[in-house]
């Protein structure tokens, strides 16, 4: 790479910038994995310049045939098959655990004592008792802790945040928000491991409800008591084998949430919405407007602004995409959308952030204790659920 | 009008048809009031040829300035400011209640005590005790009697009722209903009577809430139980003395309902939403699709069905506005669409229809039973919300 | 009418108001008969008090049948097969030619000479040259005249155009116009009488075009010159005894108009569009914002202003339905649409109130001269598609 | 990186797959230059396993400080700043031109006559004769050659263009196409080289229109004959010296478009369109149905069939991210959508995939042909604007 045949030579292109390079070893090479690989590699050339550099230092996994290619593929310079072996690795610096919900409290826990820094996938843990010895281990670690609810990085949600911080919204009355899909919603749809208690949990509540309960804290704020019911419509499914199985989680919850601040509202998600392919939609309605916002155009969002020139007033859609925009100037002219890979990207950029200047993660992202807190409304939904009242919220 | 000047004389061009006369006696002339009485005008020729020709008979309030003037501008025969005079009138055949709340239960049963026809604006009652008087009042005296809850006559509402009758949607899974409106959210806005229990009952429940309860009622089946909470964001307002008042009833609620087939969802209403301008939106996801649909937008309707062509599956908009859709065979060619006030027309030709051919007025109109349950579910939402806990419906 | 029951009696129920009764016999029975006489039976108590009462005086067409059973059906007291006679007929004070393209303009001529008001369908006439001599005829017999190009009267319509005239849009850069229909896409469709040039004049240009040509004219100003092209896809279709006729009108047509000030656009419209049920759209891109309007969402505007606030600028759908909106006083509670038939209340109370105040027509009605413009810049767009060059506009 | 810690080592992990690497060299490191090394960068691990690694061999720009710069962002292994010099470099088999308009015609022969395949930005050149030089250059030379016209690779373009040649569509009557931005609408914006005909060839014609003209050619067909308008609104603007200069490029056109095959539309593009970001939006009226799509938000399709359920038919919204979608294996499950900057990525591996497989760029990549007859059709709007009257296509 070093000789020269042009006018100029690039003694290190592969350094990209005079940014510090910081190893990564991930956890996980299924759909997590290849969301945040791609995060990892856009980093350093889009984000620019960045305050590190990802350098992909090893990728953990079951398979051994599975991680090697997952490797060779996005160019991970090692591979394990034990995540333990990963953890020694000197090279790693970060600890990425992109793996199943039953798969982050124990490796969570040991990165944290082996001092590297940890981000973790969503829900941090199955419930709150497992996420709240996550938080205490990487607080007595003192690394850099950070739950990837990616949807935070999505640039209208943090210019929501910034409308709100700067008092534009006022008092909330409302936080309505929706997570519905339609992917179990038959009965031929087969036993997998996210319907099954052990592993994930809870069902439509961990795995897409815990996304909305995150936006109502980082948007709204902090529950004060809730209401809630679950439901599962398919109460049998078949396994791999052809045997049917229970299914112990949930297929749907709905809870009415009481905020500390006076706000009050839903929260919903459920996978059995024929027709609703990743279809996140929530609502602010305020004292001075309101606002709402539908993953599936995740480059849009409606406000309404009471003050607005009375003939024409009406909700406006806003193409989030001018470089004053929150992430934008980053990326491309107005209205050359981004994807839902690239709020993966902004995550990543703000951990490093956090690492490399000692900035904090909270509030923009969630941290551990975001985390465990998360996991407190969660289980008080099942609890309200399961006992057909009201409960408080207490951390 | 008898004499002939070109080819033809009509004879008696009032008459408009061969339909019999009924003489309708109308309570109020406020904006239900306007409502009715544009139904009644353009019934005759609209929805042709007509069921009956309603004559409009008399016109009843309390202010005589008032009711003399409504009774002018729609071409009632007579002006009543005593209701119970005009209810013995025997030219009055059909007693149309478009009054306030409070004026509902002793009008409506004094109306079937003189063996009058009844239809009355919604909510029925206040509560469920006086609904429940007024449904055996209209019993025994076997006249025809039925609750405007109007949006059972959008088009597009009928037509899923239609499409759920046929079997096209299979097992419900959710119902989620939110009735939203912007005109109190104004710590200026002064007190009025809807915001007062003892005239309103309840505040945004009863409002707009009850409609929805309707909708639930009609489109999915009878609630089982539910869990509720309400909200009254500003506790005082000045009334018309500049005096502050205490506002004894809901700004807003939420509830979580699960109904006897086994679907589960929720149901919402508020008058705290900036930029919902009359805002009745619900989603239905069930077995082989769903459906949404929007009063804003009143002539159109989504629907997702899971059979439909694999590559270009996605929610269709339906502008219900064919020939062949309910209603429209009386209206306009397609895309010509029709307005909010055209519901009362359908709901008063089915109404008329129930009187002159002696069929039911239920299941596609609200009858006073369908008015008393309606009330019974407002009653425990409230009862839940005071209680946080569950309550069971009982009729 | 005049017995005395209870405490008031209405001498004059008929009467409505102070207002003066007007005349009116009206020709044509079929589609815009309907919608004709709706509106002059709506007018008198919705927009109250009315600038005059409309007397259904007589009506005339060429089916003794049918022109009785219409009379019957709206109250006309008279009916008529010839016209003519309807024209001596004294009480008919204003005509109304709601009949078909060839039956304007003899009619309409013998009404102005008869002394009669005239309201005519649109388009005025079948090409420029019978329009002009009926727009000589109105202003020799001094009586008032209007084309009944409705959608000046949709409330968003008169908006955007207040807008204009209050500087809002400043210098109008583009103007974009199509009018889309399906109901003649397929070659099943038989022969009719809109497809014939004797009968029609033009096809989807005279049907549709005249008013997105009106539009342009209301809204932007006057064509300067244009260039065009019409397209009949489909030659020949079967008559009703199954014969095949030829198709000599357009069954679509395109346009390219520069406008006198320095606008330009196009203006577009076809029967062959399958799923445009009536969509009737246009977008005005002008120096300080954009405005966007479809007629199927009647009731909803589009802005963009370009002071907007920076970080939520967008398009704005206004839900036009607030008291302060144009005509909206008359109507009902803000976000209870009305729908197309109103356009038609609006433009004959506009047309009553010329006729009793002595108040113009233009601008915000069509007069005769705006129905003669309008064709000269459709025989124009003709002219340009068969000498295929730009044609420049002379009225 | 060869040693090992774990269990596996990655031998080459840079290599990825067993994919042969080819050197590109790329002119340009602005706006798209940033988007084509994004993809080059993707392309290996998204689209997997790949036809090709891309190697960054080079980067060639006119600044030293820029294009060293833009070396180390991208990891390009040199950086030249004299194109002429790249293209002597034997590891750049591929040259990737990125550059602006009158930076097409000389490099692209260059390198064809140096054996290099070549892709392409668009418009291929500034008009059809210097594009009849390059396609024929690639011809002789016998290498690859591809436009970038990217709208052929969004999901959703391709799906059409599959619909169509699967007969779903049928007979295509009308194609109505408009490219509107808003980002020169102001007279304080300065002169830059896209208003320059020297640089620029047209202004918005060949900016936005060619993009267009692209996709009519590729949904529709080849042209026979079209009538257009060009405009220029703003017709002097100051230079980076303050300097009033000519604007001698159109600010937007229209244009009337008859295919050979029958159907006719319109073209349409302009930078004076506020509000509109980056709408690139066309609609395809034909005998089954209709079609639909807006780049704004690109990963929706509108789709209505005539033969759809007779009840519910209407315009679908097709959220164009399923698997079985065009291009969507490689990317996320159902609604997770992606953005403007992956169509790149589709046509880059489609171009790699034409290299390594010799399989054609034609038609689902735009080859030199196509970028010839591109600017054939764009040099007769040109012409029939300057002399008013129909022009016929020939090529």
């Amino acid at each position: 790479m070093a000789d020269t045949v042009g006018f100029l030579t690039m003694a290190d292109a592969v350094a990209h910038t005079d940014a510090p390079e910081i190893g990564v070893g991930m956890l996980g090479y299924a759909f997590m994995g290849k969301a945040h690989a791609n995060a990892l590699k856009k980093l350093p050339y889009m984000i620019y310049p960045p305050p590190a550099v990802p350098k992909l230092a090893a990728i953990a996994g079951r398979s051994e045939a599975k991680v090697r290619e997952a490797a060779r593929r996005y160019g991970f310079a090692k591979a394990y098959t034990d995540w333990r072996a990963m953890l020694d690795d000197p090279e790693v610096q970060v600890f990425d655990n992109a793996g199943p919900n039953d798969l982050h409290a124990e490796p969570n826990i040991a990165a944290a004592q082996a001092g590297k820094h940890v981000i973790s996938e969503k829900p941090l843990g199955r419930n709150a008792e497992e996420c709240k010895l996550m938080w205490e281990a990487v607080k007595k670690a003192r690394v850099k802790h950070q739950v990837a609810f990616n949807y935070r990085f999505v640039p209208a949600v943090r210019l929501i945040r910034n409308l709100i911080d700067a008092g534009k919204l006022g008092r909330i009355y409302h936080f309505r928000a929706a997570y519905l899909q339609e992917w179990i919603a038959s009965e031929d749809f087969p036993m997998v491991w996210r319907l099954e208690s052990k592993h994930a949990g809870s069902g439509a509540l961990g795995d897409l409800g815990s996304h909305i309960v995150d936006l109502a804290r980082y948007l709204v704020g902090e529950p004060k008591s809730l209401m809630a019911r679950t439901e599962t419509f398919i109460k049998q499914r078949k396994d791999a084998r052809g045997k049917m199985q229970k299914v112990d989680v949930d297929d749907a919850f709905q809870a009415i949430i009481e905020y500390r601040n006076g706000a009050v509202g839903t929260l919903e998600a459920s996978r059995f919405c024929p027709g609703r392919k990743n279809s996140n939609t929530f609502e602010i309605n305020a004292e001075k407007g309101s606002v709402r916002f539908n993953l599936e155009a995740m480059n849009e969002l409606e406000v309404f602004w009471k003050d607005g020139e009375r003939d024409t007033q009406g909700f406006t859609k806003v193409l989030v995409s001018e470089s004053y925009h929150p992430f934008w100037s980053h990326w491309w002219p107005q209205g050359h959308i981004i994807g839902w890979e690239h709020t993966f990207v902004h995550e990543f950029a703000h951990f490093f952030e956090a690492i490399v200047n000692k900035t904090k993660v909270a509030p923009h992202a969630a941290d551990f204790e975001d985390g465990y807190k998360n996991a407190v409304i969660c289980d008080a939904i099942l609890a309200s659920a399961r006992e057909r009242k009201q409960v408080d919220i207490k951390y």
